[in-house]
Parts: C-alpha cells; sequence; structure tokens
C-alpha cells in the first residue's frame, strides 16, 4: 500500500453570513493554493467535494472556476462526516495507485439541508438534531451522575480555544455562570451546549509519498483508518450515554495505525453537543466511562489544549461537509508545530474524531507527523 | 495494487414510475443478495450509494434496511456519471487494502433533480439537456453530413435491442420510419432521439482478488480505469462534434489496461442522445472520426449487440445515478457468458463509457473475464 500524506490545506472564515456554496469552495481552495507555491492545477488528478448541499456536479464545478482538469470528481454526502468520508476516499484513490495528488474540499452553507434529518420519517420533532442531543444529555446525566456544570466546562473550554483560531466562528470567552445561565432549550440543553451551522469551508491536499515533499517540508502521514456505520435511525442504538460506531472505528484506526489511546497528543472531537465530547473522550479510550468530565475539567483548568484545540464545532462552529476538513487541518497544522497561538507541544500524534447523526456512523483518523 | 472483481449484482426494472428511492435501494439490493447465497450482510465492508437525489446519508439508509453496518458508507454524486464514480471509488477502496467487499447501488426517481443543470446561471434555457444535445447533433451533421436516418436507426437498434433485457424501459420496435416521424421537439431533435429519464435501481458487488471466488466462479475484472473533467460548463468546449473528456479517459483506461479500441469485444455507451453514440464510436477510437453512422448501420442490418446490447440510455431508459451501475452489469453479463437472448459471443473484453453533461466529464472502464 502507498503511504499517503497531508501536504497543504486552506480556510475560509466560519460565519452565519449567507455566502454562495461556489465562493466558499472557491476561496478555502484558493487559499491553498496561495500556501502552496509549487502546487499548480494540472498537478491535481482527483477533485473530491464534500457537502450536503443540494446543488449537482460540484466538483466539476469548482475545477472550473479553479482552472482545474482533474480525471477523478464528484462529491461524498454522508452528513455531519462527509469531509473524513472524503478524505478516505482520497486516500484510498492514492493508495491504491490511480493517482497522486487529490484535493479534498468541504464546504456548507449555512442553512444546509443536511440539518434537518428529513430521511427518518418516523422521528417527528426528533428530526432536529437537538432532540438526539437531549436524549445523549439525560442519558449521560443519570448514568453518570453528569452535571450541567461539566457540561458547560466543555462550552468554555472550546469557546476559549476558539478564541485564537482565526477562522473560528466565535472570538467570545465566557464565564461558566454566564454559559449556565444561557437560553434554555430542552430540558437538558441550553444554547451554549449546541454547536451552530455555519457557512464555511475547508480544502487539503492529499499525496503520494512519492511527490509529497515537493509539497511540504514537513508531510503529515495518515496512519489509521477507522469508521463504522451502525444504522441510520438513532433508536436502533442500545445505550444514549455512548457512541457504539465511535467505539468500533476506533478500535479499526487504532489497529491499523498499531497505536492506541496513551500515544494521542492532540485530538479533534466532533463535540456536537457539550455531551458529545465527554462520550467521545471516554468511547475513544482517553478515559474510563463516566470520567469524561473531570477530564476535561483538569484541561481547562490547566489550560491544556490537547483536545478541540481548535475550538471544537461549538466554538469554531459547525459548517457540516466542511468539519471533518477543518478538523485534518487543525490536526496537521499541531503535528507541523504550525498552530501558532494554539500549539502543543512536541505534539507527534494526532487523532481525529467525525461523527452523523447521533452517532450512527463514525470516522476516526490517526494522522503522524 | 490488488486485483479488483466484479462478483455480483442486481437490477430493478426501469419504469416510469413513482417509486421512493428507498424501495429502488432496496430492491436492487436485494436481488444482488438473492442471487448470492454465499454472502452475508456482515460481509460488507462499504457500502456506497450514487445518486442526485437530494436525499441525505442515504448509504447508511440503505445499510439500515439491507441489516448491513459496514465500515464505509457515503453517497457519491456526479450527474450522469455518478454510477462509475462510484465503481472507481470502491475500486480504489478494495485496491488500497482498506476493505475485501464493496456494495455500490446506483439509484434515481424519474423526477431527479439532476435532470436539470441548475448550476449554471448562465445557460437560461440550456440548463435542460435538450439544448445541448441538439447543438451536438447540428453539429456533428455539419461536419459529417450526418442525416436523421442515421440518427433514427441508432434509436431503432437500441430499442430493438431493449426488448430482450427484462430490466428496460422501452420493450417496443420501431421501424425506421416510425422514428424519423416521431414528435420534433427541436429543430435538430425528434423524441426519438433522447434518452428517457426513469425510476430505477441497480446494484453491483466488488470484491478483492483475496476473496472473489467465494462469490462467483466468473468473476469479472477491472483492468482499465479512466476518468477526465473538462469543464462544468459546456461551452467551454472546443467542437461541439466531438467529446474531448471521452476521448482523454479512453486513453487512460486503454493504457491501464494495456488495451486497445480492437481488442474491445462489447461496449456500453453513454447515448444520452442518438448523436452521443455515434460520437462516442468514434471518439473511443472504434472507428475514424466520422464514420460512426456507417459502423451503426451495419451493427443494426447485421444485428450484432456490440454496442449497447441491453438497448443504451434510449431503449433501456436513464435513471441517472443507475445508469454507469447499470452499464457495468450489463458487461458482466456479456463477458460470464451470462446475458441470454442479449449474448454476444465469446466475449471476453468489454467496456463502459459513461458521462455527464454534454460530455464535460466522463469515465471509461475495460473489463476482463
Amino acid at each position: 500500500m502507498n503511504n499517503v500524506a497531508i501536504t497543504g490545506y486552506g480556510n475560509t472564515k466560519f460565519s452565519q453570513e449567507e455566502i454562495p456554496i461556489e465562493s466558499l469552495m472557491l476561496e478555502a481552495t484558493k487559499s491553498l493554493f496561495d500556501q502552496n507555491s509549487n502546487l499548480n492545477q494540472k498537478d491535481i488528478d482527483a477533485v473530491l467535494v464534500t457537502t450536503n448541499d443540494n446543488s449537482k456536479y460540484l466538483a466539476s464545478i469548482l475545477s472550473e472556476i479553479a482552472g482545474i482538469q482533474p480525471n477523478a470528481a464528484h462529491t461524498v454526502e454522508s452528513l455531519c462526516n462527509s469531509g473524513t468520508n472524503g478524505i478516505v476516499s482520497a486516500y484510498s484513490y492514492i493508495a491504491s495507485g490511480l493517482g497522486d495528488i487529490a484535493l479534498v474540499v468541504g464546504a456548507e452553507r449555512r442553512n444546509s439541508p443536511g440539518q434537518i434529518l428529513e430521511w427518518d420519517k418516523s422521528r417527528g420533532e426528533y428530526k432536529h438534531p437537538i432532540f438526539w442531543g437531549s436524549i445523549f444529555t439525560k442519558s449521560h446525566k443519570r448514568k453518570f451522575g453528569t452535571t450541567e456544570e461539566e457540561l458547560a466546562i466543555v462550552s468554555a473550554k472550546n469557546h476559549k480555544n476558539a478564541r485564537d483560531n482565526p477562522f473560528a466562528y466565535s472570538d467570545k470567552v465566557y464565564s461558566i455562570d454566564e454559559l449556565m445561565n444561557s437560553k434554555i432549550l430542552t430540558e437538558d440543553l441550553r444554547v451554549s451546549d449546541c454547536s451552530r451551522p455555519c457557512s464555511g469551508a475547508s480544502a487539503v491536499l492529499l499525496t503520494s509519498e512519492k511527490v509529497a515533499s515537493k509539497f511540504s517540508e514537513t508531510p503529515v502521514w495518515i496512519k489509521g483508518i477507522g469508521q463504522k456505520t451502525l444504522s441510520a435511525g438513532f433508536t436502533k442504538s442500545q445505550d444514549f450515554s455512548s457512541m457504539a460506531s465511535t467505539i468500533e472505528a476506533s478500535k479499526i484506526a487504532f489497529e491499523m495505525a498499531k497505536m492506541n489511546a496513551r500515544d494521542v497528543d492532540v485530538a479533534e472531537i466532533h463535540d456536537a453537543f457539550t455531551v458529545c465530547e465527554l462520550m467521545a473522550i471516554e468511547d475513544l479510550g482517553f478515559v474510563e466511562k463516566g470520567k469524561g468530565a473531570q477530564f476535561v475539567k483538569t484541561l481547562y483548568e490547566t489550560e491544556d489544549r490537547k483536545i478541540n484545540p481548535r475550538g471544537g464545532l461549538i466554538g469554531a462552529g459547525h459548517p457540516l461537509g466542511a468539519t471533518g476538513i477543518a478538523q485534518v487541518i487543525e490536526t496537521t497544522l499541531q503535528l507541523q508545530g504550525k498552530a501558532e497561538k494554539r500549539q502543543i507541544e512536541n505534539a507527534r500524534i494526532g487523532l481525529i474524531h467525525n461523527m452523523s447523526a447521533a452517532a450512527t456512523s463514525s470516522t476516526v483518523l490517526l494522522l503522524e507527523s
């Protein structure tokens, strides 16, 4: 199997503005090209777009407006983990030998159709993600005694980290008290517990080992890939206080990379809701089940950015198809020592956790510098 | 690189009925399982859905209703060549070593949003494919003296072939005279020159060499893959009487397979309009430019099914995301000697040509038994 590296990236700011999907894709792509003086449009073998947008043929549209004439070009969609599904597709394309260079661009408009789970006709009001978020939160509270304050700490930490991320939606720091008094949305969730839909785009360049050094002095390698889809409807899950697809995906990724959770220096976690960060930290094996809140409290108090250094979905915003790509970019920057104010010292191994629809499916990636 | 084989398939009938996308996907998948007694749901590593449908998370939805819990699962979209883009993705997934078994299901509803080229805001009325079909036809007529009768022969041949395809939309045979008097749609196109939107689905199983023999005594191997995207808008093309992306994609595929057009025993051609079959036959190198019509006339008169044995898009119907998959299934059946009344004697090498939006992008695949 060919080794595959991440050797380029570009981001737009995540915002609440209404921006055409084409403009978002192009801005992230242009930023990627601006940071790679050795990259020429004609080098690119594949262009993948990851999005929930209803527009068709977006990979060809991006190719045309960016002056690229790739071999492979298509859109990849899997709700909120569209981005990492695109990364895995591009990895496969290169590792299989079909090409050497792939551009993956995740983009979403604020009013993305992926935000409503229309496909589960049995849900009624439950088609809005906040309802599964509420059930997960209530379940974790019941089983592990998780408190409102512990949830607020996740939000406080991620907002604080986001302040040092120039592409983040939020630039405000909040006290625990402020967050614990934010608007109540359901019995178990406040507005500060929820990630926000955003307009935004993120682009990465994946390359074969053969050409990686042409585009980066510090390529970051994809060492582990784990994915698992257990269902589409979330009521198939047996236990709402853990995420079975995340547990399975992480096992696959750690086994492929011959690593375990103790090896991980920095992690991007899919905190669609505050409780998801606690559950994922537990389910990925960073701590025992039920110990996630204490772990995050320590990170917050010691200003340790190990989990969600760019601010997570809660602090940075959640433009669905772009999120997985933005997570990969942040991890790459950390492993290259280029994360500036957000930098974690001596980070060498990074983990990305990206999931969809009440964790009915999950992707876990392991990167190494 | 691992070799990848096609070792299973299932089709629905292509029809003008309104059928939910979930039902279409499931019916084709069930047919595939029914024909593979050795296949168990837990064997499947990846589920890809190829469609232009606006519904989200369809690969996870199909997985749940079919009882599959795959690792990778997502939707692939590239308008009319979504199907072959999905095949190439599944090939890559297996060839890269990430998994051994992938299910690719193409499905479309008759009223698919992929039928209107909404994305090209400069087109005006040209967003309807019939307008680029007209320009292609006029251009081929001017340059090569192609006649209305020659176009009618393509339609007559493909309708005739479709009569022996139990999954085809059309079951009628037409005389050249009847077709030359069918309803006029534009100056250069009659209704009989156009493929029809349909509801339909097709499913294929791709497997690694390691496990192929478990699922088929006669696996068919993917030997050549060529893809090319030149633009999104069709006015970027320099010459409307040939399809540059098809020429480039076929070069890549033939080079990878170490084959040329003379080696091909049977071909599935993307006859969105009658003129497209003539242009593709020329651009793929079966005959010199301008000689496509004479070639098809001979096929028709000698009842040779070499080109579009299942009836092409014109005879079988064109459920966008399913078309590329249905083309791969027909070629597989031909190379296995299982095409019944449509069987071409001693077919050993097959070609699939699948394209999008005025041939702004093309896929060419080469299969060998």
